[in-house]
Protein backbone atom coordinates (compact mmCIF):
# COMPACT_ATOMS: atom_id res chain seq x y z
CA UNK A 1 0.00 0.00 0.00
CA UNK A 2 1.43 3.27 -0.79
CA UNK A 3 1.53 6.42 1.52
CA UNK A 4 -1.33 9.06 1.25
CA UNK A 5 -0.59 12.68 1.78
CA UNK A 6 -2.99 14.83 3.84
CA UNK A 7 -2.88 18.55 2.49
CA UNK A 8 -4.64 21.04 4.85
CA UNK A 9 -5.00 24.70 3.85
CA UNK A 10 -6.07 26.74 6.90
CA UNK A 11 -8.16 30.10 6.78
CA UNK A 12 -6.15 32.39 9.98
CA UNK A 13 -7.86 35.50 10.17
CA UNK A 14 -5.80 38.67 10.80
CA UNK A 15 -4.49 38.12 14.67
CA UNK A 16 -5.16 34.68 14.97
CA UNK A 17 -1.64 33.39 13.79
CA UNK A 18 -0.61 32.34 17.40
CA UNK A 19 -3.62 30.65 18.17
CA UNK A 20 -3.72 28.54 14.71
CA UNK A 21 -0.45 27.49 15.93
CA UNK A 22 -1.12 26.50 19.19
CA UNK A 23 -3.98 24.72 17.49
CA UNK A 24 -2.17 22.82 15.19
CA UNK A 25 1.00 22.22 17.47
CA UNK A 26 -1.86 20.16 20.18
CA UNK A 27 -3.35 18.41 17.10
CA UNK A 28 -0.03 17.26 15.89
CA UNK A 29 1.76 16.37 19.08
CA UNK A 30 -1.28 13.85 19.49
CA UNK A 31 -1.29 12.94 15.80
CA UNK A 32 2.70 12.37 15.46
CA UNK A 33 2.17 9.43 18.14
CA UNK A 34 -0.59 7.37 16.15
CA UNK A 35 0.03 4.05 14.07
CA UNK A 36 0.57 5.17 10.31
CA UNK A 37 1.85 8.73 11.24
CA UNK A 38 4.91 9.20 8.54
CA UNK A 39 5.59 13.00 9.10
CA UNK A 40 4.07 16.21 8.89
CA UNK A 41 5.00 20.33 7.84
CA UNK A 42 3.72 23.39 8.55
CA UNK A 43 3.54 25.82 6.31
CA UNK A 44 3.33 29.09 6.62
CA UNK A 45 2.73 31.77 3.71
CA UNK A 46 5.71 33.96 3.23
CA UNK A 47 3.55 37.17 2.12
CA UNK A 48 0.40 38.42 3.62
CA UNK A 49 -3.03 38.73 1.32
CA UNK A 50 -3.23 34.64 0.37
CA UNK A 51 -6.32 32.74 0.45
CA UNK A 52 -4.81 30.32 2.68
CA UNK A 53 -2.39 31.54 5.41
CA UNK A 54 -1.17 28.08 6.87
CA UNK A 55 -0.81 24.61 4.67
CA UNK A 56 -0.13 21.19 6.43
CA UNK A 57 1.10 18.92 4.70
CA UNK A 58 1.21 15.37 6.33
CA UNK A 59 2.44 11.66 4.76
CA UNK A 60 0.41 8.89 6.65
CA UNK A 61 0.66 4.99 5.96
CA UNK A 62 -2.49 4.85 4.58
CA UNK A 63 -6.18 6.37 4.30
CA UNK A 64 -7.57 4.05 6.96
CA UNK A 65 -4.44 4.78 9.16
CA UNK A 66 -5.39 8.62 9.09
CA UNK A 67 -9.10 8.10 9.33
CA UNK A 68 -8.41 5.65 12.66
CA UNK A 69 -6.41 8.35 13.91
CA UNK A 70 -8.64 11.28 13.52
CA UNK A 71 -12.04 9.77 14.34
CA UNK A 72 -11.05 8.93 17.85
CA UNK A 73 -12.92 10.22 20.27
CA UNK A 74 -10.02 11.74 22.47
CA UNK A 75 -8.90 13.84 18.95
CA UNK A 76 -12.12 14.81 18.21
CA UNK A 77 -12.14 16.07 21.61
CA UNK A 78 -8.90 17.45 21.49
CA UNK A 79 -9.83 19.75 18.53
CA UNK A 80 -13.08 20.13 18.37
CA UNK A 81 -13.96 23.31 20.29
CA UNK A 82 -11.94 25.09 17.79
CA UNK A 83 -12.75 23.21 14.74
CA UNK A 84 -15.37 26.07 13.62
CA UNK A 85 -12.36 28.76 14.13
CA UNK A 86 -10.35 28.33 11.43
CA UNK A 87 -12.17 27.00 8.13
CA UNK A 88 -10.40 23.90 6.56
CA UNK A 89 -10.03 22.17 3.24
CA UNK A 90 -9.02 18.70 4.28
CA UNK A 91 -8.12 16.05 1.81
CA UNK A 92 -6.24 12.82 1.18
CA UNK A 93 -3.79 12.38 -1.79
CA UNK A 94 -1.48 11.17 -3.85
CA UNK A 95 1.26 11.93 -5.83
CA UNK A 96 0.27 11.60 -10.18
CA UNK A 97 3.28 13.61 -11.03
CA UNK A 98 6.39 14.89 -10.56
CA UNK B 1 18.35 32.05 0.96
CA UNK B 2 15.64 29.20 2.14
CA UNK B 3 13.86 27.58 -0.61
CA UNK B 4 10.31 28.52 -0.88
CA UNK B 5 7.27 26.23 -1.63
CA UNK B 6 4.52 26.90 -3.80
CA UNK B 7 0.89 25.57 -2.60
CA UNK B 8 -1.90 25.70 -5.49
CA UNK B 9 -5.07 24.01 -4.37
CA UNK B 10 -6.80 23.41 -7.79
CA UNK B 11 -10.80 23.66 -8.03
CA UNK B 12 -11.28 21.29 -10.98
CA UNK B 13 -14.93 20.19 -12.00
CA UNK B 14 -16.30 16.76 -12.73
CA UNK B 15 -15.55 15.73 -16.18
CA UNK B 16 -12.42 17.95 -16.53
CA UNK B 17 -9.72 16.78 -15.12
CA UNK B 18 -7.91 14.95 -18.09
CA UNK B 19 -8.04 18.98 -18.92
CA UNK B 20 -6.70 19.67 -15.81
CA UNK B 21 -3.88 17.47 -15.77
CA UNK B 22 -2.82 18.68 -19.40
CA UNK B 23 -2.75 22.17 -18.29
CA UNK B 24 -0.39 21.24 -15.08
CA UNK B 25 1.69 19.29 -17.53
CA UNK B 26 2.16 21.93 -19.87
CA UNK B 27 2.78 24.39 -16.93
CA UNK B 28 5.52 21.82 -15.28
CA UNK B 29 6.75 21.18 -18.43
CA UNK B 30 7.85 25.37 -19.27
CA UNK B 31 9.07 25.70 -15.45
CA UNK B 32 10.93 22.95 -14.53
CA UNK B 33 13.56 24.42 -17.41
CA UNK B 34 14.07 27.86 -15.41
CA UNK B 35 16.68 28.70 -13.17
CA UNK B 36 15.54 28.31 -9.22
CA UNK B 37 13.36 25.63 -10.13
CA UNK B 38 13.71 22.50 -7.48
CA UNK B 39 10.81 20.24 -8.04
CA UNK B 40 7.52 20.00 -8.45
CA UNK B 41 4.73 16.96 -7.02
CA UNK B 42 1.10 16.85 -8.65
CA UNK B 43 -1.84 15.22 -6.04
CA UNK B 44 -5.00 14.10 -6.99
CA UNK B 45 -7.61 13.70 -4.56
CA UNK B 46 -7.83 9.68 -3.44
CA UNK B 47 -11.61 10.27 -2.42
CA UNK B 48 -14.18 12.53 -4.76
CA UNK B 49 -16.07 15.26 -2.71
CA UNK B 50 -13.00 17.90 -1.29
CA UNK B 51 -12.66 21.29 -2.21
CA UNK B 52 -9.70 20.88 -4.24
CA UNK B 53 -9.45 17.94 -6.17
CA UNK B 54 -5.92 18.61 -7.62
CA UNK B 55 -2.91 20.38 -5.61
CA UNK B 56 0.55 21.59 -6.89
CA UNK B 57 3.90 21.56 -4.26
CA UNK B 58 6.57 22.68 -6.16
CA UNK B 59 9.82 23.70 -4.16
CA UNK B 60 11.40 26.95 -5.86
CA UNK B 61 14.85 28.36 -4.77
CA UNK B 62 13.62 31.81 -3.92
CA UNK B 63 10.54 33.85 -4.38
CA UNK B 64 12.26 35.67 -7.08
CA UNK B 65 13.21 32.76 -9.12
CA UNK B 66 9.28 31.32 -8.60
CA UNK B 67 8.07 35.17 -9.53
CA UNK B 68 10.23 35.90 -12.41
CA UNK B 69 9.51 32.20 -14.54
CA UNK B 70 6.02 33.22 -13.68
CA UNK B 71 5.91 36.53 -14.75
CA UNK B 72 7.67 35.82 -18.36
CA UNK B 73 5.58 36.35 -21.11
CA UNK B 74 6.40 33.29 -22.19
CA UNK B 75 5.13 31.49 -19.51
CA UNK B 76 1.81 33.47 -19.25
CA UNK B 77 0.89 33.06 -23.12
CA UNK B 78 1.14 29.58 -22.40
CA UNK B 79 -1.23 28.99 -19.01
CA UNK B 80 -3.68 32.68 -19.93
CA UNK B 81 -6.15 31.02 -22.44
CA UNK B 82 -7.36 28.63 -19.42
CA UNK B 83 -6.20 30.26 -15.97
CA UNK B 84 -9.68 30.81 -15.43
CA UNK B 85 -11.09 27.49 -16.36
CA UNK B 86 -9.67 25.37 -12.94
CA UNK B 87 -9.82 28.34 -10.04
CA UNK B 88 -6.90 28.03 -7.84
CA UNK B 89 -5.46 29.70 -4.81
CA UNK B 90 -1.88 30.06 -5.36
CA UNK B 91 0.32 30.72 -2.16
CA UNK B 92 4.01 31.17 -1.56
CA UNK B 93 5.59 29.19 1.93
CA UNK B 94 8.17 28.54 3.98
CA UNK B 95 8.11 25.59 6.77
CA UNK B 96 7.63 26.77 10.17
CA UNK B 97 7.03 23.04 11.78
CA UNK B 98 7.75 19.90 11.15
Amino acid sequence: MSDVVLINPFEVGPGDEAAALAYWERAADHLRRQPGFVDTRLHRAIAPGVRFPMVNVATWRSTEAFLAATSDPAFRALVGPELGRFPHHPGLYEVIRT
